[in-house]
Formats: structure tokens, sequence, C-alpha cells
């Protein structure tokens, strides 16, 4: 039995179990570094936040919000997180971010603490001296898991951040000043270049608690967000500005001065300001907690989770709350970099999806009617199309309750459905519908075919079935009817075609399950659709048209209007996970398929067809092989299914080596919610999860010393790679519990019953 | 003791006391018409309602919503009720309504039923078939309380409303078509020539069912309504237009065809048909339910009010309502004439304000948070400028329970103000602050004083106290330190500083009650501040300057920038409403004041100045006095003061004449809410109360032959005027319970005691 501090008291689930192996834990959050992946394309966040949280209070660099669109709209994308490392100034500390993403919302309520005469306008990058944002150095910026901590420099303000699970715990270090400010902001936002604000509303309750909420139209179509923001002391004065262009009947509000000392707001754009006195190095704190449901639900989450004005308290619970996280894996390596390398992707693999409920229990569902979870802990942001492949069987693995709860998400989002359809991209009680394919039924059934799933599995198979026959969504009533989708009536044809396979396998897997003979049936033979848009004419994967005849003109290099979402076929036609072996066999067997997966890792891509392919830079591409974004990162372990697995081994080690790196910009692609670092994680302990589902994890190359990998179940699993070196890339030999292993996998019941893998490694492969 | 049925199950307040006294119910529902008043000032609507009920379902014949605002600024003001009789169009029926207001709000969820092509735009009055409205004639047309029936010529479709409390029912007959629609147009709304439109989400349940809300910023800041809508009849199929201008991130959107059969839509401006085919005379019935908190709400609403399909079944309740409500005063008049006014003032005297709460008690609070309401039913639409004088003292009298849970409403908004204000024009969750004073403390010391108060009145008298200290709400402040609103500071200086007297007084005289003999002095003492700005010099209220001066240029016929509001000095020197005998003695005693009086009513005021006096007919003014406006209600009275009581007898029977009407045109200017017919009750009984937290009605002259009230507490008062005629408007004598009356009022007691008061008439006034 897994005992658990319940998390509406700490907002932290700590694993009784774990603690009660009496082993110590380890300071991990050394090597875990937020600032990885800030520069360029990683798009995660440098600020502060506990593992899951709904409040990830962090920087914003971003003022692009504030401008006109149409100058903006190419450089709006930079700016998921909202913090580019690049970046000369700092606008203001925002509670909400998506981490690593490759489109945006949230940025809800910026503060900003600021000194001197009072500027309701954020200024410019290069004027910053214009409005209230600050220069800022790296020199004086830490990030570490769950404390951020900033000067800034136009205001001689020490910033402070960190958090719990709901609520942000802000505290600046003034100079003597008769002059200083916090500025709330409720119209910023992330990528909010088209003007998502709908609504804010603002109650200043008294002189140290402000209420309200903020609604935006943006990605999450319909999306309030409720605050309640506490201040440490009294403010002098305080007062708004209303940026908003239309008002009507402004006339009657009027009877009152609503720009100074009016405590009841609402508008679609608003500013506020709080002025203070200030000593020399006095401290302001600002608890500022969120909830998906009201005020007061906000009200309850900062009372509950932060009852005191202790911000090192909550800083030193944050700290612990990662290493709680970080030591779920203990590994040692002899390399510093490697092991920042790790933990940093087991930071970035447990910040979302994220907690999407009060300290009550109390959610907005995509109904926009106010639910209670009961028995599980709700959690929103979900980016399957990314996190199906290795995330969430990473967390099946190492994070099983937490795993178990967001799939209860996503079949309660199905409940409120009304199209009755599981989360397809899913965030704040909406769904964006972002990409292909509807993989929230590869996140059920490997939860439930790896037993990880306490809850009515029938009534899962069910919302699995009836969303894979939900006939008007994305050509699915084609794919249906004639076992593919047709390029002329959907731009991204055949990788929907793929997705929809291998998700339609996994239906059919959990049917298998179930005993469903018939849904088996359907659905296995859904799986083999694959088959249909391959053309042996040219080897590849290749669009199809209504009539059943192969789109003409077709670039094999390029992505942009040839069938593909963010892939080109080179990629995309090695998509077939949960059935490579057939594949070799369509593809013309091993040795035409090894050449075409040697070709895909040593050929150029010229930069002409780089330019379509999203989500990653230039360095995230290894010859054709794109590892900045997901739709092969399973494809270096195929070789697996040939003669040639220590194809594999060196390929992910090269890998390993050459697309993760500890500085700002150490990412070569979004970090996608976790995917990128769950695939490291996964990697470098030398095994990796090919077909979600199965209940099978494909042997690669580990670069680890060792690991140990502490259950929640109480056993741990041990990895061992003995004679392990940089050059040392090949697996000799592979001991399970000390006898040789028989196949190129493990099982999910061989880690999770413990136990211990023992890699012998060597210079030279084993042909 | 009076047992009641409680308001939750039925929706319709009847007191078993007055059933209980075994008087056959009369049908007086035959002498109430819904169409009085809704040509021309009036702003009355025609459509469906019960007593008090949330849900107004009336026709709407103004498209101004959908046009260019800067074209018809001038004209929506017309259309505060959406429908004017003049109109040869119908555009659809909506379900909220103001009756008789100067501005509005409201007009939410317009359902339009329709034959042939589908047309999602309205059309113009000009060219109706270009749009879904149709052609009407008001020979085709049927209102009475409870229902409304209209021929839509171009459809050729009857359309019959009736209603509950919470949910309209619609009754479509349809000819044979493959072309039926109903259109829910989301868009539509009352005086939305700035588009008022925030938000609106819906959801398409199943076939038969809709949910969503519409969330507005108009009159009301931050509105939101919930609904629920349900068929008779499955529809065939359904879809959306979707006329927001700008819909952010919409790609992703577009993996559905949303306009056709998609069951998830939000968005600024949206329209929805839903097409059924049907045959020859065959009904489509509608149920569509609101609620302030939620959809589940709205449907429980629903199947709690109307559990049936039974429209005639529904029809027969809200005239029986309307029976229990128009039997508490039975009169006998020879004039069919005067009991359609009465029936038809007892109509109007009971449509705002609203029930805006659940049949679960839940409601939307001031501080946009779920309330519930605990021993009492909360209102909303307080307009409180007009309704304080005669409207709230006539439910004390006739309605008392009602009108006690108004005050706890009331009461219950201040709690939830941050702003720790009293309401002063509230609907619907907000406050519009809208017209002068703060005359909740009136309502609320009346029914104080009058004994019908279950509430904690220490707290209420709290709640007026702190809202008569708010400095910084229109003037309070320069009214406290100074005695009067300089008028450099605030146009309606003089109108607001009498008005604020009035109110002192009325906490003052609750102050009394409770023994607080310090608030007592505090107010009684403001109470006097309308001496300060009477100008010796020219006997008129004046206004006065920061300085203490009184404003040079002044025009004592002009309202415009004189320093009042809805009114000249003429009419607003008579408001001393709490002390009428020291006004006459300041203004230069009896003989000056009584031709003051008198020229008031015989003068002719230029029409250039009429233009000024908002909200009524030409028709609504008599000489100089204003009837058609609030602010000269009680100066036909003020004779009462002098030596010339019979003035007074005769004005009012002349203005119960003139200014109430049977024809669409009745009412020579705005209803307000109430406040205008409320007047004509009174007025037509002989008595009125000219100061609320006084408890004395003053007597004038009654227009009845004789009658009933059948009061709340199960006793009933009579009245007879003997010797009554059109020529007889003058009293002789008048009996209490037999004995001559010594003064010339009587008091609240009087009448609730049960008993009779017997006017004796005469053609010639007793000098």
């Amino acid at each position: 039995m897994t005992l658990r501090i319940p998390i509406t008291l700490t907002g932290i689930a700590i694993s009784i179990a774990s603690l009660a192996q009496s082993k110590p834990l380890q300071d991990l959050t050394m090597y875990a570094n937020p600032i990885i992946g800030t520069e360029k394309m990683g798009h995660t966040f440098p600020g502060a936040t506990v593992p899951f949280g709904s409040v990830q209070l962090s920087p914003d660099t971003d003022t692009l919000s504030y401008v006109d669109k149409n100058k903006y709209n190419k450089d709006v994308y930079k700016y998921c997180a909202g913090y580019q490392y690049d970046d000369k100034t700092i606008v203001g500390f925002s509670h909400t971010h998506f981490s690593g993403t490759g489109h945006s919302d949230l940025g809800d309520f910026l503060i900003m603490p600021t000194t001197g005469a009072l500027q309701l306008n954020p200024g410019t990058e290069d004027h910053p001296e214009k409005g209230f944002r600050s220069v800022y150095s790296h020199t004086n910026e830490v990030a570490e898991p769950g404390y951020y901590r900033v000067k800034l420099d136009d205001h001689h303000i020490q910033a402070e951040l960190t958090a719990t699970t709901r609520t942000g715990f802000h505290q600046y270090t003034f100079p003597k000043s008769e002059n200083a400010h916090l500025i709330l902001d409720l119209m910023a936002g992330i990528y909010n270049y088209e003007d998502k604000n709908v609504w804010t509303f603002v109650r200043v309750e008294n002189d140290t608690l402000i209420t309200g909420y903020r609604q935006t139209n943006g990605w999450a179509r319909t999306r309030t967000v409720y605050f309640a923001m506490s201040f440490s002391k009294p403010f002098v004065e305080y007062g708004a500005k209303n940026f908003s262009k239309q008002q009507v009947y402004r006339g009657f509000w009027r009877k009152f001065d609503q720009t100074k000392n009016f405590p009841d707001l609402a508008g679609e754009q608003l500013r506020m300001y709080f002025n203070f006195t200030t000593a020399d190095q006095e401290k302001i704190k600002i608890k500022f907690a969120l909830s998906p449901v009201s005020s007061a639900n906000a009200i309850e989450n900062m009372r509950t989770e932060i009852p005191h004005w202790n911000f090192e308290k909550t800083r030193q619970q944050a700290k612990e709350a990662w290493n709680a996280e970080l030591n779920k894996i203990v590994i040692q390596s002899d390399s510093k970099e490697e092991k920042v390398n790790f933990y940093t992707s087991m930071y970035h693999a447990a910040l979302m999806p994220t907690t999407y409920m009060d300290v009550n229990g109390e959610y907005k569902g995509l109904d926009q009617a106010i639910h209670k979870a009961e028995g599980f802990t709700n959690y929103t942001s979900f980016s399957l199309w990314d996190t199906y492949r290795a995330f969430h069987p990473y967390l099946n693995l190492i994070n099983p309750k937490r795993n178990a709860d967001m799939v209860q998400s996503m079949l309660a989002h199905y409940d409120q459905s009304v199209l009755k359809m599981l989360p397809i991209w899913s965030h704040y009680a909406n769904d964006n519908w972002c990409m292909s394919g509807y993989h929230s039924v590869s996140v059920i059934a490997d939860a439930v075919i790896k037993g990880n799933a306490p809850l009515d599995a029938n009534k899962a198979l069910d919302a699995c079935v009836t969303t894979a026959r939900r006939r008007s969504y994305e050509g699915i009533g084609y794919y249906i009817d004639l076992g593919y989708i047709p390029q002329d009536k959907n731009g991204v044809s055949v990788s929907t075609t793929l997705e929809y396979a291998y998700d339609d396998w996994c239906i059919a897997q959990l049917a298998k399950k179930l005993n469903k003979p018939d849904l088996y049936a359907e659905f296995i033979k859904r799986s083999e659709n694959w088959r249909n848009v391959y053309d042996p004419s040219i080897g590849f994967m290749r669009p199809r048209l209504s009539d059943g005849s192969f789109k003409k003109e077709f670039d094999v290099l390029k992505t942009d209007g040839q069938g593909f979402i963010e892939g080109n076929t080179w990629n995309f036609s090695l998509y077939v996970p949960h059935n490579p072996a057939a594949m070799i066999d369509l593809m013309g067997g091993q040795k035409r398929f090894t050449t075409h997966l040697d070709s895909l890792f040593t050929m150029n891509l010229p930069d002409e067809f780089f330019a379509d392919t999203e989500d990653i830079t230039r360095d995230g591409i290894i010859g054709n092989y794109v590892h900045g974004n997901e739709p092969a990162h399973h494809v270096a372990y195929l070789y697996n299914w040939t003669h040639q697995p220590w194809k594999t081994q060196e390929r992910i080690r090269m890998i390993l080596k050459h697309q993760y790196h500890n500085g700002a910009a150490g990412l070569g692609g979004n970090d996608d919610c976790g995917q990128m670092s769950a695939w490291y994680i996964f990697s470098s302990l030398g095994f990796y999860p090919v077909a979600p589902a199965s209940d099978q994890y494909w042997l690669g190359s580990p670069s680890v010393k060792s690991a140990t990998l502490n259950l929640e179940n109480g056993k741990t699993f041990e990895v061992e790679a003995i004679n392990q070196s940089d050059k040392n890339v090949y697996i000799k030999k592979v001991l399970l519990n000390g006898q040789p292993l028989s196949n190129r996998y493990i099982t999910h019941d061989d880690i999770m019953k413990g136990g211990k893998i023992t890699f012998y490694m060597s210079a030279k492969p084993v042909k």
C-alpha cells in the first residue's frame, strides 16, 4: 500500500513509501537547471514552480502582446514561455506558463515592482526607461527548481519568486523610496498579439487583499482564471487605468472617480498600481493564488497552502518537493554535464500537465460548469501529440499515481464533452484540437495495459471507441470508409492516417485485454490502415486522393503541402510504431530498410526544406532525422527489428550527446511539455517505449554508469552499465537479474517487480 | 400567520390566507391590458410573464442593435422595452425586458420561427423579406397577462407565448413545410447599438436540448445569463453562423465544420438555426429557462416549473397567478376605462423588480460569486430613483412579503458590495449607479417603520449610514462638508442635495426607531440641507458654487445645466417631501406657496424647455407640472399643507383622468418600473405616501366607487366614495371606521388593522 500525504494539504505529492525506504533524499536540485532551454527553441521558462503546479511564476521578457499584431506575427512564436534568454529586459512576472510548447496562451496576471515616477506602460526593449520594465543581467539571476531571483537594475529592486501548487510567492527587496509601486497588469498575456482579453474583473477587498478574474479567448477559446492577491504590507493608495478601446455606458460610471482608490473595477484592458513607501532593503511580499472556479477558492487555496509570510519556508518546501521528485531516479555518472542534462530533463518532465483543481477539489469542466474531482487530482494542459510517446509512459513508470489521475482527468473531459471526445490538446476547460491523432487513447491503453488504471476500464474503452468513431473530426469519416484520408480532403492526410492507425492499435489492445472481440476485430483492422498510404513504387508513404490514386506532385524532402504534419515522408514513412516488422517487410525487407534508415541519419537536408520543419533549431536535426520534433522519436530504435541493433546503440548515444546540452540554448527543439526530456531520461537509462500500449521497452544504449529507479510501489529497479564510457557505446551483453536477456526489450513487469538490468558495454559493435 | 406555497415549487406566491377568505377570485385579468404603454413613451412590453418573473418573454420590433450605431443613437431610446406599437414587423421574441425604463439592457435570447429559405439576418423594416423578421398586424395580436399571441404573416406562423417565473413557453403553429426553422439569435439585445456582447457559449446537448450563456457589458457592466432551451420535437439538423469580427486561433477550430451540426460553440456574435419539417398546423413548442448561475440550474428551473408540454396548462397557471395578484385590490367603478387603467396599473406594478434566483435558491451576487438566498427570494432590477416614491410603499401595503424580500435583496447587495453601498440602480449582479440619491435607505426605512422588515434592523441601519457616508460617491463629501453640493463640482448639484436631504431624513427616522440618538442627530441635521440650496431672492432652489455664492446664470424653466436631474426648479423647488410645512414657510408662507403651485399647473412651458424634460411625451405634462417623470409625483398632494386641500383633490382627479388612458399610447411617460402605476393605484384609492418612511398616506380624491384591499395579513380595508362621479371630485367629509377623520391623512396602521374609509364626494370644493 502506498500512503500519500493528501495533496489538498500540501499541494505536493510525496510518496511515503519511498520516504519509508529511509534512504535520505539527496539534493539533486543542484543538477536541475531551469535556464536550460530558455534560449532559442526550447521554449522552457526559468521561473519558480513545484512539480505539476498550477502556478508557474516566471519572468516575461516579451512585450509583443502590447504592440501591433501585424508587425510581430512571426516573432511572437519565440515567446511561447514568455522569456527569451537573449533579451535584456524583464517586463514582469506572470503566474502561468506552458513549458516547451510551440504555441501558447497564459501569462496571466503580470506583476512588476518599480520605483520612481509611476509608469503604467511597459516601455520598449530599446527604451525600457519609458515604461515599467527593467534592464537585468544574467549575472544577477538565479534559477533553481522552485526558486528564481533577479535584480531589476532600473528599479534597484531584488525580485525573488517561489511557489506552492496554486500560489505564487513574490518577495521584492526595495531601496528606500517614497515612490515604490507594485504594478498588476491584467492586460498582459503570452501570445497576446491578437488581443485575447475578453473580460477582467477586480475587487480591492481591503488594503492588503485583491481578488478577481481574467477571461480570455485565445488558444483556449473560453478561459477564465480567478485570483486572490495578498500583500504583506498595506498599500498607501492604489489606482487603475482602463485601456479598453470601447466601454459602453461609461457615463453612469462617472459617479465615481474610477482611476484612484476605487475598489470595484471591470473592463477588457486594465492595469493597476499599488503605491508604497519603503525603507532601505525593505521586503514587500505578495502571495498570489489562482483558481479555475472562483475568487473565494483562490483565497482558500492561498490560506491553505501558505498560511504565513515566511518566504524562505515556502522556498525550502518547494525544494523538498523537487528533491522528492528527482530522487525517484538516482543516477551515477562521471559527467557533471550528464547529471545536469538528466535532472534538468526530470525537472522539465514534471512541469506539465498542471494541477487544475482547488484544494477543495473543485475545478471547471469542459462544459464550463463547476465539478468536483472525487478520488483523483484533476490535471489540465495535455499536449498529447507530443506526450503520448515517451512522457506518459515515463509517468506510468515513475509517477503512476499522477498518470492514473491524468487518465481520470481525460475521462472527466470526455464526460463533459458535448462532442463526446477525449482530449486532443486540451487546457483550462477547453480543447484547442491542435495537432493530429486521438492520442488520449494511447495514454489510456498504456495505463490500463500496464495495470495502472484504477478506473472503470470498460468505460475508458467506450470513450476511446466513441472518440475514434467521431466521423466529423478531421477526416475520420473518410478514414473509416476508405481506409485512408484523401489528400484532397485534408492537407495532412498521410501523417493523420498513420497516427490514427497506431491509435487504433492501442484501442485494439485495450479491447483485447477487456475481452471485447468485436471491438478488437474492428480496431485491429483499422490499425492496418498505414499500409494504404504506402507507395511501393517509390518506397515511401505518400498521399492518396479520393479516387485512390497517389498524388502526382510529391517531394520526399518537403513537409508543406505533402500530406504530413511537422515532418517529411523520410521521417513519417517510419511511423508504424505498433508493427515495425510488418513495416520493414512492406518497405522491401531489412536490407532496403536499413539503407533508408542509414540515409536518414547521414543525408543532407537542404535549408529550403528545413524551413518547413517547425519547432526546432538547425541543431535539432541530424542529417534528415529531426530529433527536435516528435514524429521520429522512436526511429533510432528501429534498427532493433533488423540484424543491426548496434546501430540503434550508436545513434542513441550520438543523439543523447548532440541534442542535449547544459547551456541556455541546450535544447534543439521545443521541450514539448516534457516529451523531449522523457526521451532523454529513457534513452540514457538504456531503454525506450517504442509503442506505448505495449508493455515493451526496447533497448538502446545507456549513457549513465548506473541508476536506481525508486518505484512508487516501494521496489527498486537498478540499471548498471559495466565498462561504461563515451566510446563504449555498444552493448556486448545484457543480464536481467543476472540472467542473459533473450529479447531486445524488457517489459514493464520486469521493472515493476524490482530487480536489475546489467549492460556490458564495449567500444565495438556486436555484429 | 400567513402560510405560503413555497415559491420554489410554483414560482408564484399566492397568499393562502387570502384564499382562505374563501372569496372566489374574480377574473380581473380581462381588465389588465399589456398593450397599454407600448406606444411612444410608456416603454412597457406586451409579452408574457408572471408577477415579478425572471422571464419576460415578449416580441421585439427593434433591430437597431443590428445596425450602425452612429445612425441610430437617438432612436434606440424608443426601444427600451424592445417593442413599439407603431412598428410593422416583429424580429423575434426575447426572454428579458425592463418595463417602463428610460434606459435599457436585456433582450436576451431572441427566438424567431420562420418558413422558407433559411435567413440568418434580421432584414430591415422596409424590406422584411430580406431577413427572418416578419410583418404582423395588431388585428392578429392578443396580449393578456401571462399570454401573448400574434400571427407572423411572412411565415404563416401563429406564435403564442406564456411563462412561469424562470421559464418561457413558446408555441408556434406552422403551416406544412419542408423548410421550417427556429432561429436562436444570441447576438440580439436591446439597446445594443454599442455592441454589448462579450461572450456567448452554446452546447447542443442532444436533439431537443440546448444550453449555454450570454455575457454582456452593457448597462450592467458584467452580466451573464445562462439558459436551457428544450424543443417539443427533435430538430432535423442545425447550424450556426459566427458573426464575430475577430476570432483568434481559428485555424485549429477548422478540425470540424463548425457551421453545421456542431454542438460546441462559443464566440462573441452567434446566431443559430434549427430545422424542422412540419405538417399543416403542427405546433412546435419551446421551453426556455434562464438562470443567473449555471446551465444546470436553468435545466432544473425548467424541469421544476414546467414538467410537461401542456402549453394551455401553463397559460392557465399564469392567468391564475395574475388573478391572485390583481384580486389583492377589488374595485368597483362605473367606468370600464377606469377598471382597465386600474388593473393595468396593478399589472405594471407587478413586473419589476424581477426574481433573480434559481429554484434551488442560488443566485449571482454583486461580487460575481454564487450565493444562496437563505429565507428570502432574491430580486434584482431596482430602479430606486423611481420606485422608492410610491411603488415600494404600495408593495409594503399589498405585497409586504415580497417587499421585505426586496429589502433583504438590497442588504445582500450591500454585503456583497466592495464599495459597501446599498444599490442605486442595480440589475443582474451589477450596479449601474444611474440617477441620483441613495434611495434604498427610503425603501428600507419605510419597511422597518411600517413593521415589515423581518431582519436585523440595526444591520440595515448600518448599511444605510455607511452608504450615506461614502464621500467618494457623487458629491457626498462636499455635501457633508458644506451642507450642499457645489454646482462647480457636480452638474446636478441642487436636485442631488435635495434628494440626499430626504434620504437622510429616512435614516434619521430609522435611527430614532432603533434608539440611536447620535445617528438620529447626525442625519436629522443633514436632512435640513435642503435649506442650503434655496435662494430667497428668487424664491426657488438654485445651484450654489464652492464659494457659497449662488450660480449667476440661472433659468427657472430650463433643466439642462441648471443643477437638476430630469426636472426644472419649478418642480424641484417643491422637493422636500419630509417637511412640506417648513418648506412652505421658507418659500414665503402659504399664500406665496399656493400661488407657486397654482402657476405650476397652469403656466405654459414653452417647447424649447420641454425638450430638456426627458422620458415623457408632450401629453405627460400639465402646465409646467411634469407627471410623466417622477420628481413632482408628490406635488399635487402639497395643497394639503395649505388652506386649500381641495386643490389637491381637483388636481389629482385631473391627473388621473388626463395622464392615464386605455390606448397603446396610454402612458404619458415611462412607466418607470411600476412607479407611474403605483401613483395611479394610490391616487385612485384616495390617498398617497408623500414621504415614504413616515406612516402617513395623505388624502387626495378617490376615483373609484369603492375598493376592497385584501391584505396579506388576512384583513381587509375598504374604500368607499359616496356620491362618486366625474364631477364630484371634492371631499365633503371623510369617515374612518365610521368616525370623522381628524387629519388629512390616514396611517399605515389604520389600513393594516382592517376597516373602512368612507369619502363623501361633492361637486363643490369645501373651502
